[in-house]
């Protein structure tokens, strides 16, 4: 049977990008569809009725949700450029940064800081640096936090290499710089020179226009669209 | 090299119940270290430094945080009654009920309707059994999540079966009813009848008071302790 595998994300999202990368990465063929989340197709609902959300990855038909589970699936499904390792203990510790990266920093940064001020925001911002000094430990003595190459933490945590840098400019505060994070500082580069990756990201400017309306809605200087 | 395994829980958490079971279900031999929450030990705070939390299964002196992660990771290391089917579609199933029962379901009844009152809480009450029915559409036509036998979503849901009981009484609120989730109270009950689930569940009183108390406290009616 042919392979039928469709990815339905957003232009924006770092959800859908991380599973887009494990696609490319592993050279499988699919077909992409662009939902618009402010008018969500009926077969996102269909395929993702418990969070109608993206991404869905459509596999001969099989919805598989949920950005981290689908990497796991894909891993499973296609064994060529292994996003996990094969020991036990380093599957454990790639699968807890990843979640780590969406427990802690994700929201600290971009459902904390991004959306408030003052008082607030110092805090969102000292939690997230707090956060990221586990991660700044996590990569002494490796390029990748999957090593020499590539792996599911990577994915997961891949959106902190461009985002952050948007994140930081709507905010208005730097949070990653060389002299507190050198290791993190050199994975960014290191993780953005990758030609696959480069290519992905979405447009700066959309992307900071994005943010900044996000935050001038919550913030209360303009009404959400 | 004799296998060495310990796991760090406490006498009520749901989280490291889910573990237990899982060693006991692979009959692994384990030791026990019960953690008095007030007081960790400093081997708590080594073993995890990020999250300072039970569950923690050490194996061979390397520490698993995350219970879900800990079952994958013992699902992978002891093969013997596997948590996880083979297909790949499969566990990103039973995967994805397992974190929605994390993130939906304790959220919302525990630390959502078990703190509220008046309107606060008839939403919390009303979102729970909107998950809920979720679970029982999965139950058609199986005994378990796992299908014939249980597995990774059985025990992450596993506390559903005795937690919740617990938590209506002190809340004040019937959930699960036969009328409402037929299924549901089905697999609670052969859930519950695996002898080495009964077996395992804290004393129901000293479990009341704890909610309880938290309860009063979240409502003002006393000082947490």
């Amino acid at each position: 049977m042919a392979e039928e595998v469709k990815l339905f994300r957003n232009w924006s999202s770092p959800y859908g990008l991380r599973v887009l990368w494990a696609l490319k990465l592993k050279g499988i063929e699919y077909e992409e569809v662009l939902e618009d989340l402010s008018n969500k197709s009926p077969l996102l609902l269909q395929y993702n009725p418990v969070y109608k959300k993206i991404p869905v990855l459509v596999h001969n038909e099989k919805p598989i949700c949920e950005s981290v589970l689908i990497l796991e699936y894909l891993d499973e499904t296609w064994k060529q450029n292994p996003l996990l390792p094969e020991d036990p203990y380093q599957r454990a510790k790639a699968r807890f940064w990843a979640k780590f990266g969406d427990e802690t920093i994700l929201p600290t940064i971009r459902l904390g800081a991004l959306i408030k001020e003052g008082k607030e925001l110092e805090v969102a911002i000292l939690s997230t640096i707090e956060s990221l000094k586990y991660l700044e430990e996590e990569l002494r003595g490796k390029k990748f936090f999957g090593g020499e190459t590539i792996g599911l933490a990577d994915l997961a945590l891949g959106w902190i290499a461009y985002y952050m840098d948007v994140l930081e400019e709507v905010i208005g505060v730097k949070v990653i710089d060389q002299e507190k994070f050198p290791l993190l500082v050199a994975w960014i580069q290191e993780f953005s020179n990758i030609p696959m990756i480069k290519k992905s990201w979405p447009p700066r400017d959309k992307l900071h226009d994005r943010y900044a309306g996000f935050r001038r809605a919550a913030l209360g200087e303009e009404t959400p669209k």
